[in-house]
């Protein structure tokens, strides 16, 4: 198989088992100049598909930049009404979000953080609708990424420059199993190993998890009624999607005030094109109490104190230390593909499909039953091949989950 | 002046002298992505400017082109509430709006007429409000264009592909008086020259102007308080903008029902990525009664009949044939400069801005004081070496306007 018919190949599945597009349906893509190549494959497919309208966003990082720079500060907390009407109408007619991600992991480099974070909460808060529709799954929506020229330097940098962006493309299409037979059918598979993951951990119903590791003592409480769910994900009108391309998690939700302990990450997070690593967080009765980090602690810091869940656990998502990303060896810098080498937390909002009977609850019904929401949510990596999880059952009894990184069971 | 700095000169134009940018004001560019390089140094000039926010909407002409293949009809009669909402908000916010086009002038070749002239009806519909702004320059808006590898194909045929681009470049830098010293100031005293003309023409008071040349004999009456106008525009408060960089116009607006005769275009209409060329409109009591066209006939006539201004005179152009772009000898297949070599009209909507007293009136108004309105403005070339053109007095006396194509006076 060619780099083209690679492409092609990748188009499809995120058209098809990544989105899948629907007949009429309206489709919004959000994704930078960087990918307009494999854009246009996608759009193409798109309406293929059956699309009606397929419309792109292009932002442009350089672009990006400059408002970063030079922007005046009011700039940062006025969210545009048009972008909250065009997401919205995309929901009202059914329609579908996908993102194409091609980030350089260090284009905010230097930008004050008060700017980047002012622009955050601002989002965040003009989006709410949006991410509501979004994160209970009201509709269809997945993310792909493709690389650029930066972004693959980082991944690459020993590599001559005209050989980085292609030894990303060969990764990203292992990661998303390309290049092995035929794709959509590995995807079922992929999932349908997933899903039996889901179950049995569901079956266990754990009233807690122990995860230690060095610099990581964590325990984590689980509602009684929360869902393990792997990456494939259903419509209310029951059309199947996948929301992250790779997926290789199962993941729940915890207990807002149910974290106590510490945890150290274990690759960084790339958070507003800036870079934060060797952090430590600690919690008491679920919140942050103590946030340390060698390099962008003050980007950390606003990022935890964005609203008042900000500072509290959203999701719990598990990830051998042996899976086909992991084991590639490779540090992508985007948590795409980073947390899916890795288990990981989030800060943050909670998906409330997670937890059985939620998922049309309004975000104040939410904290009624003890689930987080904020307007952030913000994976970050926590597994190695140190780490050891355990499940407490409501009992106390305990069964190993993870040994060394690994599934135990 | 090497290139870069006739870019840096042409970015600091478009954002100085045609649009203006005020400190603290929103800017929304619309253009494709075959402009992005030239884009992004407008963008970092409209901030050093002062804008607060600077927002692009990046089309790209291959995605276009696939909508119009491959949507369904449905799609063309449908337009999206946020573009609607985006311009609104712009208009409220006191921003303004520039486009930097690169249009392949055949980009639409082949597709069904019926889809490019839904889609531009429905678009003129949902956009009236932005439309009625812009067209009575309630907001500083400006349109400037770069070469993208399709146009300059087009227009430099003879030359290498390699060659093409930069030609066309040569070519616009030189239509926009940039390479020959302070572009700025040379804008400045090219303006105060067309104001003059146009002051001749204000204290000419005709009341009708009649058109000669082969293939036309077309007699154009002017509404009692038409104003002659420069391409130098001003807001309502007062900010100086230049809506078409080139401009070599004077123009005012006829009487709706004033034109009788026959009229020949002398040089191809780029309409909706289609060219039409070699026609004849034929005109009685100011309506288009027959239509014909060597190329293109079909879109012509859709043209004409988006709605009931469609078929009726907008406006009325005055440029001699000895002028900087039509001495170069260039056919740019692309309005913004072919118009500013000719004598054009425009079917369609009419300037407010051209009658003394009307640019706050309504378009319903407008009505009854005899101009034109329409969802559609399109220009169409009608000047050469060989028209003649008198101003008819209301005592019918006649001046010498034009003689082979020049300015009589």
């Amino acid at each position: 198989m060619n780099f083209q018919q690679k492409m092609e190949q990748y188009a499809e599945l995120t058209v098809y088992v990544g989105l899948n597009v629907q007949k009429n349906q309206h489709v919004l893509i959000n994704t930078t100049t960087d990918t307009i190549e494999f854009t246009r494959l996608v759009v193409k497919k798109a309406y293929e598909a059956g699309a009606k309208n397929v419309h792109v966003n292009y932002s442009d990082p350089v672009q990006t930049r400059t408002h970063y720079e030079l922007a005046p500060d009011e700039a940062f907390t006025e969210f545009p009404e048009w972008s909250v009407v065009q997401r919205d109408e995309i929901i009202e007619k059914g329609g579908s979000f996908l993102w194409i991600d091609a980030e350089d992991p260090d284009l905010l480099t230097g930008i004050p953080a008060k700017r980047l974070s002012d622009s955050q909460k601002t989002a965040g808060k003009a989006l709410e609708r949006y991410r509501q529709a979004v994160g209970s799954d009201k509709v269809a929506w997945s993310i792909v990424a493709i690389p650029s020229g930066k972004w693959a330097a980082k991944v690459f940098p020993e590599l001559e420059p005209e050989k980085q962006v292609e030894a990303l493309w060969e990764a990203i299409f292992n990661t998303v199993r390309i290049g092995r037979g035929d794709a959509v059918s590995l995807w079922k598979q992929h999932i349908e190993f997933l899903e039996k993951r889901a179950t049995q951990l569901n079956d266990h119903r754990f009233d807690k998890l122990h995860y230690t590791a060095p610099g990581t003592d964590l325990t984590i409480a689980l509602p009684d009624r929360h869902i393990w769910m792997s990456g494939a994900s259903k419509t209310p009108q029951g059309n199947p999607f996948i929301a992250n391309m790779p997926t290789e998690e199962v993941y729940t939700v915890p207990l807002k005030n149910g974290a106590d302990g510490v945890v150290r990450n274990t690759k960084p997070l790339v958070y507003q094109g800036n870079i934060i690593d060797g952090f430590t967080l600690t919690f008491e009765g679920g919140k942050i109490i103590k946030a340390q980090a060698e390099k962008g602690e003050e980007l950390l810091r606003e990022m935890i104190s964005s609203d008042e869940g900000a500072a509290y656990l959203g999701e719990v998502a598990l990830v051998p230390h042996q899976s086909p990303i992991s084991d590639s060896g490779l540090l992508f810098f985007n948590t795409l593909f980073d947390e899916n080498a890795s288990n990981h937390l989030a800060i943050g909002d909670s998906y409330p499909t997670c937890y059985a009977g939620a998922r049309d609850l309004e975000r104040s019904q939410l904290a009624e039953i003890g689930l987080n929401t904020s307007i952030v949510h913000e994976d970050f990596m926590i597994g190695s091949a140190e780490m050891d999880i355990d499940g407490i059952k409501a009992d106390g009894s305990k069964i190993p989950v993870f040994r060394k990184g690994n599934w135990a069971f």
